[in-house]
């Protein structure tokens, strides 16, 4: 077929191939999904794949094998599907993943359930939002002693600065799509986040969850 | 004349006229001074006033009486001249600048030579921007005792959200043009003011320090 | 919960909690809703709400008890849904909310109803955009008499500086989306309201009625 | 030469050509001159000429003819230079040129020039912004009495439509890059101009008082 | 009732007020007609309305009388409804409307019929976009002995250029929002239309053929 | 040294290194020319290279050797040096270059002159702007016979989409910065050109003169 | 009708007229291709055609004629429909269209299918893009043998780059607007390939397969 | 004064405080300095450095004393001045600092310098750009060796992506400024970047040479 699945980059990249749900049908993905595992990967992930989506997908495993079937589980927070279970936990620490507001669950779900999958610990701290700073500082223990942090957070994005200030490891800073009107869809998260006077901050795409957590675990691995 | 300085405005707003000095010559300025003066206001401003102008500006004055040249003084920092004394302190309370970084000061000043010109007590918090949260933390009662803040910030502009988490009174955001790249002149710091989490949070134009000095004392003297 | 409502805020910023509807299911407003209530709030705000949603959130409050439905009423031209009383007005003078134009009116009512709730006396000069300028010059009185005004508008935004003009009080410009092609959602509006020429003009976001209106009320509660 | 100077375009569109000086020597404008002098041109108009240019070109004019150098005027706050004088008035009525703000002056004069070389009879009434309404009502009779206007204003643009709103006749708004910050070098003004709530209010580019002039006496000059 | 319609400008602006149906309901609509004719004007003009919507309205205006429903009618092309007949055609010569594709028929039968309802002569030149000039120049005598232009282009707006060159007349630019990708919604054809290259040439708002129907028959009036 | 020019491109892509003298100094160009002159190549081009480093460099040629001074040459309207004679004339035709006005000289010279180095025969046609449609129309022939066409164009960039309708073979659209305000640095004549409605447009960025002469060159020998 | 089909473009452009069917009905396009194939053409092309009005512009053909209906086809992939059969393959040698993922086909096979109809033999290469560059190398004879490239990608459209270092002929750079976030509906990618450091690359608009593949085959045919 | 640097950072972030050099004097710049010297940290980094700034800083730290005159070093290539020895390298591999082409150095040399100052063993891959793929694949052994990646790029920035691709490591993408036109002073590299279809990549701001490199060093510590 037209696809080209890079079965070889599990061994490349040190982590298996992950499938963008968006723009396939639930077939093509089932396809994708049979071609990996038979060429030796122990996990997949799709992203972006909506409940409906994922009946099918489903449906579409169970005509395929039991075992197809019986390892993929949906996580309708995260949107994504996973088939096997997460890499044993092997980093240097955990991976804290903090969010902005309940609005930002979406993608700071996205981004932790790609580390638990690509074998790192991952512990939360949602709705610790700037505006009520008193939220942030209750957790300053477990942002102190994170091996890389995921900071998710839309409207103005000042969660990445201020937890850059006050983290000693990388931060992985995420905007979200969260807000209006001179939100411009994320656009200014972004800017902010890239402009952070915090320095160990870098940043990934809008709604980029799952780009997050998995530079955040290839961190949590380094050197090992 | 093609000006036509708006010599009952003192009366109508409350406030006397300010000259924006940016495209001005030192001559036209003075001309519009001793207009201003002779019309009866106690004191003048004069915005966006470079060093050398004001040298010109100060000889001029000197030409036309004693009495506008000694009347005159020069606030590098600020980049502004004034004639006259400042307004009697009349607010309910004091205006709070606070500023991100030093690079700031340029705008901060502007704010805070406005706003005491303009009849208000002014307190300073500078270099409190949001990479280091402690000190900013350490000026927590001066934030919350103050009858409305000046948050001025280049960069990613987080200051204000967390200020206007912090604080009870109304606060005017004034983004600055500090920064490079994807600060975008200051369109990011805006941006980013905008979508303020914070509630309490209102804007005004990139580096327009005066406009937030003003806008400040104006809500200091609400119901006086 | 993953949500963290602050129930302390209504001390620390003298108001209380309010609670942006859009991306929430009526059912985590709901329960929300009861937090709040129970932690001693003696009024709450729902923002973004439509009249599905406050349907299917009237039922559940009926669930709760009978307090809890009694004290609650929906808004449909504010899309917005309210628990409790108002708060007992208690500022300066009037706050005046303002708009150009009748497709305005959704932005303005959010604005006029927020600052109701939170203790102000409201008044209102709807429809006086300036493209018929002796409209709005026949409210110059109740302008000019303001303790702080709320001026929305969309398309070019002119209004906020006539407004500023007239006006000795502060000025909070809210600019909407109302309008086509070179409105590009509201951005022209809000642009042209950052650099009014008229002093005393600070800006909110794009269709942000609630932030301008609590605003407004913060200042005609300046000192109180 | 590379150049190709349109000398048929003085019949065809009923006017003479137009020299734009930005990126032109000196000696190619002199050039350019001659050869629409000999074809027969009356007048011949330069845009964007700055004071030494123009004293190049004199004196180049010089070396040409007596008849060149007699006929040559420099215009400084309106940026231009002139040979031959205007055609006579032969419009329905009177151009009228309005601007905001002093800085507004040389985009405004550029407006005038232009169409009074034309053969229109040019009022002006500037410094009559927004901010201070008063002085634009105070301008109503000649508004009102104008066969075609010239807007011109920086910032907010604001002057645009509340000057579409007094008037019956056509309205040219000409956004200037007057401002700082979110002015964006002139496109607040430009957006503010083109969303105007006015009707019969039509735009062209940033500082193009060259373009609003020659449009604004097309249209004095309609059916004649 | 919120709105203020502006009786009185049939008068002050020599034409009478038109609805912008968009965010109306038919209800407002019809509430807003019969105030209109029976504060006396002869003809009301609704735009951006939908069959839909004027099926609802058509019902509403038969309640209201025989004398509203029969005077009604509906142009699908235009999105418009209209009651009363066209003034009666006293301009200087005939409007021109212009344009590029048959995608912008939309627009430029807008304007055409604004144009004609304002007592101007139209004529049509529809389909002669650039890409295919000698269309174009088949016209060029229509173009010539025009007394105004309207020109209506989607994608890169090269139409109102070439017109622009060709014709001695005021030229209305009427940008499209026809196209996709780097069509940017019509901005691409906004700015083309702004930096035209011709003179006399000026612009109004993307897909706004109302405006540019009335400047044209406004410019058609001058004098009158 | 850190630079690694690639002397196997001249095989590899059929044509010769070419250095980018913006960002170096005369010193290290003089350095690249002489490894490329020692690796075989016939040819070398140096693009964005002003009058002053060029002198320069001239000087260090001469101190390397006669041969390289003697090979070397300046032109000064495209910007550009070069060494080595151009390659001998190979395509299928000639390759045209025209522009919109005098000010685009600058950058159809640099199409022109890369394309002569590169073996193609070179035909001009400048100043044929569409404001004056008739200049174009008079080069019709020249049009219709070419192999490929380079379309050089600032402010509205409508003349890509003309000479796009009116030839039959490949037209290379370059837009440049020329213009002003809405001109946007050269952004409007881009979007406009990759609007362009004629087929067998293609676009490069923004003053990239080499670059269409370039594919204008490459396009003339497909095949040989 | 309003319609003016450019039955001579056949002749003058060398290749038959193509119709863009996104905004256009059934009966209008099937009313077009009549007119089309009655002028003489041998084949039609329609672009942006959905599934949906295929089938209902089928029956119209039906309707027509045996001779319509059976000279048609539809293509889903790359939604577009076709009348006659694609012209002799007559260029110097094949167009590559090369595609960065699975989600950008769409737009190849629009490229693909436009140069197969105007006589190009095509080659693809799907499912290449850099992040797995041994894809793409696995293909670098396909690429260096080829007369011209179109290369297809979303996101940060790196492809192009990376295949116009590789390839000796000129490459039609295709931004398609897949993707989210920073992509920008495509401007990212089309930003991108307009700022490509490889020589010989010119780029068409967003999504625009029909440009691409129309502008390769008329390279592929140059001189002929 | 009113600066407060943070000498507690060294401790809380695990390295010392970096000064910020473009809007400071040599004075302040020195100040700041000998407080962090004394304060106890070992080494101080300033960045956006000028020659001249430096020689002025140079003789001021020569009049505070030899140790810290001696302890200076000027790095003119990275435009930073740096006081102290690097730290002992510390980490679990190498920083690989690559960068697209020589002109921008200036940026890859800002990143190398800081993560040598932090402790990190630093290696260099300068001039692999991807317009000619085989010098970057040359250096294949090293790509997939390291710690970490600090991928450096102008123009179209694909650098970033090809490399994304080729690692195992995590990447830190750095766009710079160089380039013209629609490069918009950066901005295309870095969506381009952003948007980079490699996983395992985060971005910081345009030419932000110090964050990558401080953030390349603080992952290659994690866990340390
Ligand atoms: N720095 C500034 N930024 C914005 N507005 C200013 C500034 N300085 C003065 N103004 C305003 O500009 C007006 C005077 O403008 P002008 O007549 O040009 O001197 C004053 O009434 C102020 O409202
Ligand atoms: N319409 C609104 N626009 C902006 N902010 C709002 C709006 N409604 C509520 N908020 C703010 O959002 C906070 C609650 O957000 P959440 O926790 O997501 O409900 C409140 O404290 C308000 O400050
Ligand atoms: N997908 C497309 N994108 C851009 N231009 C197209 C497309 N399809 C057709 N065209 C062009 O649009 C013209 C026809 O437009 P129309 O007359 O509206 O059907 C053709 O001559 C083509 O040059
Ligand atoms: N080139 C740079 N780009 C971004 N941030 C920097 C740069 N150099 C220093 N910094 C940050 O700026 C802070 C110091 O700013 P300042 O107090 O203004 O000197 C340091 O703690 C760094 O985190
Ligand atoms: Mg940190
Ligand atoms: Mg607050
Ligand atoms: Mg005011
Ligand atoms: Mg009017
Ligand atoms: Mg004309
Ligand atoms: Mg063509
Ligand atoms: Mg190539
Ligand atoms: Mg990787």
């Amino acid at each position: 077929g037209y696809a080209k699945p890079d079965v070889g980059r599990g061994v490349r990249q040190g982590v298996s191939e992950v499938i963008y749900g968006a723009g396939k049908t639930a077939a093509q993905i089932a396809g994708i999904m049979r071609e990996l595992v038979r060429s030796g990967q122990e996990r997949v992930i799709v992203t972006r794949l909506d409940p409906q989506k994922s009946d099918e997908l489903r449906s579409l495993l169970m005509a395929q094998s039991l075992q197809m079937v019986t390892g993929y589980r949906y996580h309708a927070l995260a949107r994504m599907g996973t088939w096997g279970e997460p890499a044993a936990p092997g980093g240097h620490g955990y991976v804290l993943v903090a969010c902005a507001g309940t609005s930002d669950l979406y993608c700071a779900e996205e981004a932790a359930l790609t580390a638990t999958m690509l074998g790192s610990e991952v512990r939360r701290a949602y709705d610790v939002g700037v505006a009520g700073i008193h939220r942030l500082l209750a957790q300053a223990d477990l942002i102190q002693r994170a091996s890389v942090i995921v900071a998710v957070a839309g409207m103005e994005g000042a969660l990445a600065s201020v937890i850059g200030g006050l983290a000693a490891c990388p931060v992985i800073a995420c905007p979200t799509s969260v807000g209006y009107g001179a939100s411009l869809g994320g656009v200014s998260a972004l800017l902010s986040m890239l402009n952070s006077c915090a320095s160990g901050v870098s940043v990934v795409n809008i709604d980029n969850g799952f780009g997050a957590g998995y530079q955040a675990s290839l961190i949590n691995h380094v050197g090992r």
